[in-house]
Formats: C-alpha cells, structure tokens, sequence
C-alpha cells in the first residue's frame, strides 16, 4: 500500500516555476509575488504559518527566487527549502519601519520597483490576524501590479501522478481512520471525545507504518481528522456544523468525515451513519442520496460540462420529491485546500478533464431532525473516473 | 472553578451592536457589513466555518440585522443565532447568478445600494478557498464604501468581564492539559502523538466536568490544542514549526503549547521543557529568557507605551550578551483571534489600559540546535497586571 515519496519532489517544484516563469516571459510580467499559504506550499514546498507578519515570495521571470518575511521564518526556510535562494528578514511586525516599507526596499534593489509584477496581494500580505499596513501597490506607485492568481491557481486544476499519488496515499489512511471512527461510535458518547480518541489511534497506526518518511506539513493539532464535527442527530442536518449539543443517541443519523494530510495534499471521505435503528422516512432519505451520488458518479467524464454532475444526483433527487431537501451542490475540487475549483454547480461551465479531482457528495436535510450525505473523492480519467476514497456506502455496511 | 457562563451573554451582544449604530451614526454610514468570520462572531455569537462561498452580515444604522449566505448556512443562523433577523439565501456558490449579484438586490432592496456603507471587505467577501467573484464595490457604483474594520475591532482592544472570565476558564483548562502533557513526554516518543493524547485525555476531563454547559464554537478537530507544534530539539529553535522530524531524545529542549477554547476564546500558555539534563549553555539561555520573561511581566502598567515591555525584555538578554538570538518581539494581545493587535514591538506606541490582554513571550534561539520561550497570558489591572494563565516557570520544575 505505502510506496514512494509521501511529497511532492524538487523535480516537480521546478517544473511548477518553469510553468510560471513561462507566463510571466508570455505576460511581460517581472515577477510574481506571493503571499498565500497554500500557493507558495505549492510553488515551493515550503510551508508555514501565516500570521499578521507580512510573508512573500517571489519568482522574477529570471534570476534567483526570494523570500521576504519575518526574522522567525528566516532560519525555517533556510532549512526546510531550497528552492527559496535568498531571504530578506525584518525584524518583527508592526516594527518600527513597517514589513512594507522594507519589502519595498528589497524589491528597489532587485530593480523591480518599476516593472509589472503580477500578485495575488496588491496589498502586498496575506492580511491575517489584525494586519493593518500600507498597500504595496501605493508604495510602489512606478510598478504595474496585476492579478497574478490564476498564473498559480490555473496549474492546480488538473493533479500531476504524484498529486494523484498523495491523495490515494491520504484516502487509504482516512478509510483506517474511519474504521476506527465507526468502532467508537456508540450511544451515550460525545462526538467530539470519539473523533479525537480515532484521530489519535489513526495517527499512531499511520506513523508506526510510514515512520520518519511521513511528515505533516499544513498547521494543525493532527494531520488525521475524523469524527462528525457536530453532525450528529438534528446536528446532521446543518452540514456546516461545528460541535454537538448532545451526546449520542440510539435512533441517530450521523454524518461523519475523515481526512488526512499526506504531502499538503487531502482527499475527502465522509458517510451518513445510523446509530441502531431509523425509520421509513429517513430509509426513504438515505437511499436517495445513494442512488444521487450513484447518478453523479455515473456522469464523471472528460468533455464533459461539471453543472452536468450536479444535474445528474439532482434529477435523482427530484424524481424522488425530495429536492426541498437539498442545501449544497454535488461536489468541489479538492487538492492543498479543503475546496478548490471547478465547482460541481449549475453555474459551473468548465469541461472536465483528465486529472482533475472532485468530491462527490451530494446532501439532504431534514432541518431539525437528520441529514445524509456519502462524499467521496474521484479522478477523472481518460474514459471516465476512477475513485480515490473507497469505502462502503449501504445502510447495511453503515450501520453500527 | 468553574462558575457562571461559558460563553458572551446576548446582551453583552446587544451592546456590542449598540456601540457600532453609534459609530455608524457619527460617521453618517448607513450599515455595516462584515464578512470576517471573527468579526461576525464578537458582534453576534454566531460562529461559521468561512468558505469560498460569500456570507455577509449586515448591520443597519436602524432596522432589522440580516445576514446574506449560502442555503446550507440558512437553517444554522437561525437556529443558533436570534439577533439575526432576517436571513437571505443563495442557492450556492458560483451559482447560475453569482452570489455578490444576490447580495447586490438584497441591499437594493433594503434601500442601501446608494448608501454610504462601512465593511471589513469591499470585495463583498471574505474570499477563502479559490473564490472569484465581481467586487461588491464595483456593482454597486452608486454606493460609498468606507473602511469598517476599526468599528469592530477597535472594540475588541480592551477586554469586558465576560470576555476576562471565558479566557480566565481557557487558562484552567489550559493548565490541566499542559499537566497530562508532561506526563506523556519521554524520549522515543513523537511530539505530534503525545499531542493529540493530551488533547484527547484533557478534552475529556473538561467535558466530563463542564457538560452541557460547554460548546466549541470555532472550527477544528479539538477545542483543547496541546503539544509542541514540532518544537522539538532543533525543532524548537524554529518558532513556527509545524511538525518534528524526529522522535523525543533524552537532553531535548522542547518548547510546548496548551490552548483550549472557551466561548470563542483562547489564552496562551508555553513552556519550555528540558528532557533529562542539559548542559551551561543551555541553562544560560534558560535563565536569561526567564529573567527576560520576569522583566516583562514587570513593565506591564496601565499609561505606558506597549513598546516599554518588550524593551524592558530586551535589555535582559542584550545584558547577557544573548541579543542574536532573538527573532521575534515580546508579544501580542489576544482574544478570539490568536494574535491581535496590539502589540509588545518596538513600532507599537499604543498606551497599556486596563483590561488589555496579552501574551508574554520573550524568545531566544540557537539555530539547528534549541529554543527557549515561555508564554504567560496576562491582563492590564488598575495599578499594573494580573496572570490569566498560572503555571510554573523554573527549570526545576519543567524538567521530565
């Protein structure tokens, strides 16, 4: 089952620069400068917790790769990635020089002062935690500065084998998780005790087998998460819920999920659970949604529109009577963030093609009572899809 | 220990929304609209999980307060929220109309799009997770968008009672799992599994004695975050490690955290950790960052500038001839986020009041080798501060 690297290599790194530089030389843009967590994890490798500190990256169109950053990020990109070649420190924020204003100065001496430079921060910081500062765009008022998301974003859409490769690596540890997630779930117990005591057998299984090869890299008290954030009973029926007002309760509809970082990288696997014994309407519910995400996995396809998808599960659903009961779409893209487009949404026109990554998780909801949604994580494929979560998904198998 | 509510009443709420109309009154603005989910939370209570799909809320200068969101947000507002009135959905993000144009006729509707309008987001949206939308600002051209990030925030500067008493139960909480923590550190263990047990064993105690009377309001697997972050050995000279690379050794300097949410706030608390025996050195920066902690804890004083602390610290470790080994200042306020302004910098001229909370937290690093940080949380009294976290400080005692 664990084969290869549990990262994304330098090789592939480089090849992501070479693809960006290339658009930079195509858009006549100098660099690209960056302050989002997630694009320069992906860009770089290099992860880090992004705070009110001012942090940027930039990638000229030639020339050595910089840092700019705070004086406690200096030593941890020195040591965690070389790619990044050089790092201009200052030594805290607000500071009596503001981050700005120096990060102004480095891009002076650089001689990029006056170019165009595409970003994803005009502002020139990711802007977290009570950031006030003055806009790079008015300080470097010689510079052209345009949108420089897509330069990143657009190279995200279709995974690469070692992407596809770290997701197969997380759902087979997020199917663990979830079986040891459904050992514990029995009434009487609070969600939030049971999810954590699986996250911690989860992860203990997980780094026995990996060992020092396995290494988190996104910020987080576990890079296993499993439980029913809150989804449990008339808890199930808020699909963004967050903490159970009760423990559980024999006759409960559960939802559950379970994800784990592997690479930067999270596949999604989440299932609706039934806690002994339901009735006729929540049966009625359950296989619904079943035969959607039936519908909608059938309507994967490269060429094919995602609203296309999502028409799929929600024809299912309103054939059934039931589509008062819908909340959501049938699903998203998934890779380094939690959600990522294309979206599977009526307003979603993008053809999907091969490598892209979707969950699939069409929902109904009995506001007050229960909610069912099954999510699974599918690539697709040179004919059609092929799933990266594996897990069973009848009532029978889901029953505990 | 525990006494009254764990969590800010609705009244305090109501007042909290009484001093924004009053500001939106001076500053003739018709409505405040908040996308932050920080803010949405300190003026109503109402906690969500921010996604790439817009939720705004808005605040009339008079009438009704309503919120604009995705369906799946519907039935959880108003279930969990009575101080929003009225709630107004889209079907979901990108959607065959894009959500920024449903927020555009809801305000049209409630007669604001020609009004002057403070916001935390002139893009209409908080924009998470590979959101692309039109910028509110730009659709509507006849309204005047104004900076409304210091109505809220400048709120959130001097703690009430309330919000001293949730952070004050934080911090007993907090105590308890740095507690079960050092009884889980010993060498051949990963930080990262001691962690989560910790968490899990502290969750545990706290919910068996709080009951129903507890409830996590901010997303994540735990509401009790105890560990060392990857602070582990070499790790620890890396302030913001995410993850360690290697087991617990015997003469590891661990540097710890312990964070437990209550009501939607968080203290700090921590520790650095000798494992077995260190040698001089190793005590030396030991006792210079304690005795720079100690120095700290004594300029804290209502009237004097936040930058006086940090000095005060400063000077403790220049004396020791130990100043390249900062990185980082003194220290932050904090409260529902976990760093807020202001701050214990050298640039921050701010003026202590009472009620003001911070973060004590002077640091010293030995690159690829250790690091040494405590960090008390603490609040502005009349005639000078009191701990809100209490926790051993001396070698002695933070030896396992």
């Amino acid at each position: 089952m664990v084969s290869g690297d549990l990262a994304i290599s330098q090789a592939e790194h480089k090849s992501r620069i070479e693809k960006i530089r290339v658009q930079l030389k195509k858009s006549r843009c100098a660099a690209l400068y960056l302050t989002n967590p997630t694009r320069i994890l992906y860009t770089t490798g290099f992860s880090h917790i992004s705070t009110e500190r001012p942090l940027a990256l930039v990638i000229p169109q030639e020339g050595a790769i910089f840092m700019m950053g705070p004086h406690l990020e200096e030593d941890h990109a020195r040591q965690d990635c070389a790619l990044i070649e050089e790092f201009f420190s200052y030594p805290d924020y607000p500071g009596i020089t503001h981050p700005i204003r120096h990060f102004v100065n480095v891009l002076t001496r650089k001689g990029l002062a006056g170019s165009k430079i595409a970003t994803d921060s005009v502002d020139g910081s990711a802007g977290g935690w009570g950031y006030r500062g003055p806009s790079l765009r008015d300080l470097l008022h010689q510079a052209k500065m345009v949108d420089g998301k897509e330069l990143v974003d657009s190279l995200r859409w279709v995974k690469s084998r070692q992407e596809i490769h770290l997701l197969r690596e997380s759902a087979r540890w997020a199917e663990k998780a979830h079986d040891i997630l459904m050992e514990n779930i029995a009434p009487g117990k609070h969600d939030a005790l049971i999810g954590l005591k699986a996250s911690y057998e989860a992860l203990t299984g997980m780094m026995k087998k990996l060992g020092a090869r396995y290494r988190q890299l996104k910020w987080g008290l576990s890079p296993v998460v499993v439980g029913c954030r809150g989804q449990v009973g008339p808890g199930s029926a808020v699909p963004h819920a967050v903490f159970s007002k009760r423990r559980i309760q024999r006759g409960d509809v559960l939802v559950t999920e379970a994800g784990v970082e592997v690479g930067g990288y999270t596949s999604e696997l989440e299932r609706t659970v039934i806690v002994g014994k339901v009735g006729p309407i929540e049966k009625k519910y359950f296989e619904t949604v079943l035969r959607a995400q039936d519908a909608a996995l059938r309507a994967f396809k490269p060429g094919v529109a995602c609203s296309r998808v999502d028409a799929a599960a929600r024809r299912v659903v309103e054939a059934a009577g039931l589509a008062g009961a819908l909340r959501h779409h049938v699903g998203h893209g998934i890779g380094i963030d939690g959600h990522e487009p294309p979206w599977l949404d009526p307003g979603e026109k993008t053809v999907m093609r091969p490598g892209m990554v979707f969950s699939c998780e069409p929902g109904l909801y009995i506001p007050g009572h229960a909610g069912f949604r099954h999510s699974d994580t599918i690539v697709i494929t040179k004919n059609g899809m092929d799933f990266i979560t594996e897990y069973p998904r009848t009532m029978e198998k889901l029953t505990v």
